[in-house]
């Protein structure tokens, strides 16, 4: 048997411990499941005969050094900042190990001696990154492999409520980690490249200055650009592409409904709000409203934002509720950003029967022989279930196959890496298609942003 | 001779020092003027005879030391975070101390031990802080002496172009650090309460919440609210008020204009522009619009942000050449702020002739006798030159004045304090009035936000 550790047992971790003990047998695995909580290990397990549940602090030098001189490989579905520990132990070990993770600092300081030891260290195999990496490789891969010069790249992609559970006005729930949602896009301006011009998108804009898409069999979508676009450009080799641009997905109208949020300020997490337990939801949206002696806080809410009492972003916020002035988030200290999150809590939470979606949508711009050409790439996957959701397989099952692929030395490079490499992405992308996760392209003619008038 | 030491000769002592030497005969006053440089500290005794420049570098704790024993009384005109080694040494030599800056923790830790040993540490003396102490608490206190109860505090400064060397568009030119006023309203919702309820302008949103005012002879400023305007509720005995504003004063329509640089993110100081240097003014501003194959960047400026051709707003962004396709700022690694403040320093930068102006304007709410009424409160201060510019004589002149207070034992409480006492504020107002700082009081009926509807 080959022995497997998994270190975290959260939500992302279902779908990637389901396939493991699904190939147990005919792979000889045996899979240890590590978490602070036994209880949430021993459930993972589901009673499978090559599954051991484990409780372990990984602040326990000694347990945690034990656990991994056991393992073959290490996976580490641990927060991003505490791999760095598993991972010198994995050096000192002589362990592989794989994580769905933004490389650190630290790791990639340990690069040297993963390669010295011939471990590969593999990372940013998840979702996003992960399979973005991977499909947007292999096509980059081909287009140029053909002689193609790349021109552009826009990658999209989001986590939403799946069509069959699509029941409220913002066709969104809550899939992830809500507070996230309720931050994206701050801490400085979004960074990107249009036609070989930087462009940067104060927050306060970006949620205006969104792009669209249509995905056959599900219908528009909206993207709005992530914080720093350029971060893969060498990585991918693009340097010298006029137009690079990654983005987040929404259903179409969410972005202008949510942009009154940030612009009365209620997405601002800096600041503690006096006696924000006491509020109600009235007394906190009026808390970004100018004083009026007789207007009322709807009257003075729709007269600040410009908004017609038939616009549908009026009905989305009548269904938030965030005009009762009964209902209160109770919640003390609170920044503007937490007491939102709860707002949106009560109306997004998905019910016990709602499944999840994942969409992804690239773009490829290039020229070929003389032609610029584009390809548009797209993926959805729908989650089976609160627990095998779309989310928790595509962040799962990449890492699940990369560490089988690893163990039965078909992955073999050394190093700290991302799934860039074909040997990586291309039996990884064929086996994730036996899940779901497919991707169908289409090609067209070259449109990039030189969109001609019409 | 009684000797002051006043560390630090910058643009704001030169009316301080030359009150003080002006009297230096008939109040036995010698000045010792400290500075870093020797030259400057030189240029501001005016080679009077009871002046001596000396150079001090105030980390060389000896010659500190050596100066502040000479001293009867100093005067720290240094930059507000280096106040701190002169007051511990005060305390240890006992010397009164007074400086024109906020009044930092370290400094209020001195308390027990200034009181102690009998020493005035008189700290916010200055304009803003300082000017707005003194004559906000001297109707404060009137209208409390008279059984009046506060009801609503209004308080706006601001430093401006004098209105005959007023000559742009945006009436408005640096009189103080440009970069302050760039990042002015940065870091955090501006804070207030109208009428009883709190309320939180998100940046974004700062230069469209203005308020306005009229001063007679003067014309009409706008008002945009300060970061904090609780600040000095406890400190004004203003607990139970029920409106509490804060502001800075500008030309109207200067807000709605900044508001167009807010807007596109041209104030952000948090990222470094790729290849700042040689961006061209147009290309700075293009970074903040969206690529467009055929449209111009004005065009696409305008479209942005909702602009006729015709509106004021135009022609102020064409004054400051914000078009330009050669003109660089050249600045290295800068932050859009910085560009900006570059574009706008080759703008807006006094002439050798101009003047400055202050203005300061009050608004104090009561109920008296069960009666609501107001006081206005408005003082304009105009500067002679670019050395005794209006901001030095109001920044400088309260300092001058207090320090002669205390060596003449008619400022006598002792501890770290502001000048919010009638021993302190009614002799300094007075006697300011003779230097052209003088507050002109209008009462009214009570207005407050409750403007009877039309």
């Amino acid at each position: 048997m080959r022995n497997i550790l998994i270190i975290g047992a959260g939500r992302s971790a279902s779908s990637l411990i389901q396939y493991l003990l699904n190939k147990s047998d005919e792979e000889r695995l045996h899979v240890t499941i590590a978490d602070l909580s036994l209880e949430l290990a021993e459930r993972k397990t589901n009673n499978h005969h090559n599954a051991t549940a484990i409780a372990l602090d990984i602040h326990n030098t000694a347990d945690r050094q034990r656990e991994i001189q056991k393992a073959d490989i290490v996976i580490s579905m641990l927060p991003a900042h505490m791999h760095i520990e598993v991972a010198k132990d994995c050096v000192a070990f002589k362990k592989h190990m794989v994580t769905a993770s933004y490389v650190s600092d630290a790791m990639q300081s340990l690069d040297a001696a993963a390669k010295e030891n011939g471990l590969v260290f593999m990372n940013e195999i998840g979702l996003d990154p992960g399979i973005d990496h991977m499909s947007a490789m292999k096509i980059i891969d081909e287009i140029r492999d053909q002689g193609g010069k790349m021109l552009l790249f826009e990658s999209f992609c989001g986590g939403l409520v799946a069509p069959e559970s699509d029941n409220n006005l913002w066709n969104y729930k809550f899939t992830w980690a809500p507070r996230n949602v309720v931050l994206a896009g701050q801490g400085g301006a979004a960074k990107f490249i249009q036609e070989g011009t930087y462009k940067y998108i104060p927050y306060h804009k970006l949620f205006r200055r969104t792009e669209f898409f249509e995905v056959e069999g599900y219908g528009k979508f909206e993207g709005y650009a992530n914080r720093d676009s350029l971060k893969y450009r060498s990585v991918y080799g693009l340097d010298d592409v006029l137009t690079l641009y990654r983005g987040t997905i929404r259903r179409v109208g969410y972005s202008r409904a949510w942009n009154v949020f940030v612009q009365l300020g209620m997405t601002d997490d800096s600041y503690v709000i006096d006696d924000s337990e006491n509020l109600s939801h009235r007394d906190f949206t009026n808390l970004f409203l100018p004083y009026h002696p007789t207007d009322s806080v709807e009257i003075k809410l729709r007269l600040q934002l410009g908004l017609a009492q038939d616009d549908v972003i009026w009905d989305k916020l009548l269904e938030l509720d965030l005009f009762n002035p009964h209902k209160k988030t109770g919640l003390k200290n609170a920044t503007p950003a937490q007491m939102l999150e709860k707002i949106l809590a009560d109306a997004w939470t998905l019910a016990p029967d709602d499944k999840d979606m994942i969409v992804m949508y690239h773009k490829f711009g290039f020229e070929l022989n003389g032609v610029k050409r584009q390809i548009d790439s797209k993926m959805v996957c729908i989650g089976d279930d609160q627990i095998y959701t779309a989310m928790a397989k595509t962040v799962g099952l990449p890492v699940a196959m990369a560490t089988l692929q690893i163990l039965n030395g078909n992955i073999t490079t050394p190093g700290v890496q991302l799934p860039i490499n074909r040997e990586v992405y291309l039996p990884i992308l064929k086996e994730l298609e036996e899940f779901g996760v497919v991707f169908s392209e289409i090609e067209m003619p070259y449109v990039g942003y030189n969109t001609p008038l019409l």
